[in-house]
């Protein structure tokens, strides 16, 4: 069963407001079974409204319809459903009589205009919202030969969520095959998106039945996996078969079966070999410790590190000689190295990891490009050391070299 | 003139994820007088994408559509368009020699899948997108008697908002009528949302020609200025009028006249006065610094740190010693002063910083609860420290507090 949302309002088309009630409503349909098909986001024209309403009507069964219910001139969503499926409103008495009670409460004195939230379309239940003046409302009804469920509910995401789950949950199941939806994410690093999916579409696309998607970000794939079936028993096994697959498939560039994201798996991994990471970050700036850091628990097997900028302080924290810099230049594979291997000798942790790269937009030299970056990590046994030149800007260099590194430290601990 | 955007991915139609490319395509639109009337996002469902195109096309003049340009089985986007508007599809040589050559620079050979990236619809235009392999393209074209201006966009926010900006923006300018929109950002730090609009409403009511926004985010407010005239200098004049009286009722928490950030105002008087700037971090693990090194140029003011996450770093990098951790604690004022003051010390800089503070979830006490954060700032003559109790959750909390700390130092510069 298809659903659309429909978010009503002008100010969600202006650069600085976005509808959220959507991603709620979303996880509390999927949740019975009923996807998503399409959003929309109207504002508050009439003939709009009734467009986007129309097109709803034709390509989904249930049509959501958020805001527009409220008291004033720009509260149009009663009047373009009724214009859109040729329904007559009526104005309730109990209604009316509730407006007046509540407006009592509040000792101000209602307006005329207020009372179109008293107006009910034909054939349409009243759903109750406690945190409002204006009710939702319901119909179930064969529009242009179709069964369609159309809901409008309030604006406000305190009104609007618990309505949803109070009056359209349980009749929204009740009326939808019974049906769950399991889904599992998997991430790899390092890897480009096209070589990913070469890996993987030969064997996702021999299970139709399993929704497949890759979302790519400075080195980070994310593939998301979700299926439909009667139980969620039923529907996790298939996904947990073609997750499986798709794992091995993704060979070392795979590093979460779980969704856990790249800094998590690498907390993880040296949680489990009782190991301690240091860092020396020049160009990420701090970007990796953060990373690490915002992980709750981190502390227990990340030490810290350095932000070292200058060349003065690649030696006060990293112990990285004056006449090395001079030698190789601040940006060398064996400044990263001497980076990883004195953050490890200062602070005592098993592994230190160095990074020392131009983020640009300036700093290039004729042999040393915006993006070139050397990484190198270090433990009692060894230095390992790789060099990459990433695209982009100053923050996407950043990025790519942070997720670059922690992929390398990853690689070590496995 | 009426536009609508479209945003493509299957993702985007569940709970964890939202389509942010829209506001950043609206203010641009908004800029050059194209309203947005619908937004419109849809799965990577083929049929789907042909409804929604039909839909967008039936209804405003500008279609935008972003995303499923890549070269996987589930970008459909140029398949779709050709299906809707009934135009042929034909592959580019040049562009078919410029994915190979693309896919040489990184050593990787093209899958023959991705060539699909060299479609191109019959009568577009190629737009240049020099951060992805897929190109935009652009149609001028007429559709059921009516002139319609289409413009397909990559989905990733790095290619799509550049592109858009370099290769939509002129386009469309040249075809909608002029008028100009003149803007204007200020900001402060550490006041409340509630507090800063009390200052200012009474002002900037009595300009109701100038759309006045207020964005706020983590100790950081966003007062944008709009205002729209025949002529760029009359609107101009106005906003800044405005500006001009909000800047003086926002008195010492106006930190920015012209939207510059928080680090750029830091990093802005620290070069005004000659001054570095050291910073020693447990708490917020890396995030200051981060903000800082995300500033180009910021090398020239900002020498590093230390994100001193165990005790023992403290005494390492700061000189923290292990007395004064144990008299008082890792988390209090006397330790955030000797963190300050022992970067400082330790790295030769003019301003040290220095944060500690309980992020949580965990390591709360009974008298130092999360969200616990002591901020110091150290020069020459003197060391000033000062605690708050910020409230949300880890990632909150860290970001009210290198908010607070970078506010902080800018109060210091002042």
């Amino acid at each position: 069963m298809k659903s659309e949302i429909i978010a009503v309002g002008s100010e969600m088309l202006t650069p600085h407001r976005q509808d959220t009630n959507s991603l709620y409503l979303t996880q509390q349909l999927n949740s019975i079974g009923v996807l998503v098909a399409f959003k929309t986001i109207v504002g508050d024209r009439r003939k709009d409204l009734v467009n986007a309403i129309r097109a709803a009507l034709g390509r989904v069964d249930v049509v959501l319809i958020m805001g527009g219910l409220g008291p004033t001139e720009d509260d149009l969503t009663r009047e373009a459903v009724a214009e859109s499926m040729g329904l007559a409103l009526r104005r309730d008495a109990t209604q009316v009589a509730a407006l007046h009670a509540r407006a009592a409460t509040w000792r101000i004195p209602i307006p005329q205009n207020n009372l179109k939230q008293a107006d009910v379309l034909e054939g349409a239940t009243l759903l109750s919202n406690p945190n409002g003046s204006a009710p939702g409302q319901f119909l179930d009804t064969v529009f242009e030969g179709y069964r369609k469920l159309v809901f409008l509910l309030p604006g406000p995401p305190h009104e609007c969520c618990p309505l949803f789950d109070a009056e359209c949950l349980t009749r929204l199941q009740e009326l939808v095959p019974p049906r769950a939806i399991a889904s599992r994410t998997l991430k790899a690093a390092m890897i480009a998106e096209s070589q990913a999916d070469k890996l993987i579409a030969p064997i996702y696309t021999t299970y139709p039945d399993v929704d497949v998607t890759i979302l790519a970000h400075a080195g980070d794939i994310q593939v998301t996996l979700q299926c439909a079936r009667p139980t969620l028993e039923t529907a996790q096994q298939r996904v947990d078969e073609l997750a499986g697959k798709l794992e091995e498939a993704l060979e070392e560039w795979l590093y979460s079966s779980e969704g856990e994201s790249l800094e998590q798996i690498v907390l993880y991994y040296l949680g489990l070999r009782q190991a301690t990471l240091a860092v020396a970050e020049s160009c990420t700036g701090g970007l990796i410790a953060e990373r690490i850091t915002a992980v709750p628990g981190s502390s227990r097997s990340f030490l810290g590190g350095a932000v070292v900028y200058s060349d003065a302080l690649k030696q006060a924290f990293a112990g990285v000689s004056a006449d090395l810099v001079a030698q190789y230049g601040a940006v060398s594979e064996e400044v990263a190295r001497a980076l990883a291997n004195g953050i490890r000798l200062r602070t005592g942790a098993t592994i230190g990891l160095g990074v020392t790269g131009i983020a640009g937009p300036t700093g290039a030299t004729e042999s040393k490009p915006v993006g070139l970056v050397h990484i190198a990590v270090s433990d009692a046994q060894k230095t390992d050391a790789i060099n990459r030149t990433f695209r982009g800007d100053r923050q996407r260099i950043r990025e790519w070299a942070a997720q670059q590194a922690l992929d390398l430290v990853r690689r070590r601990l496995m």
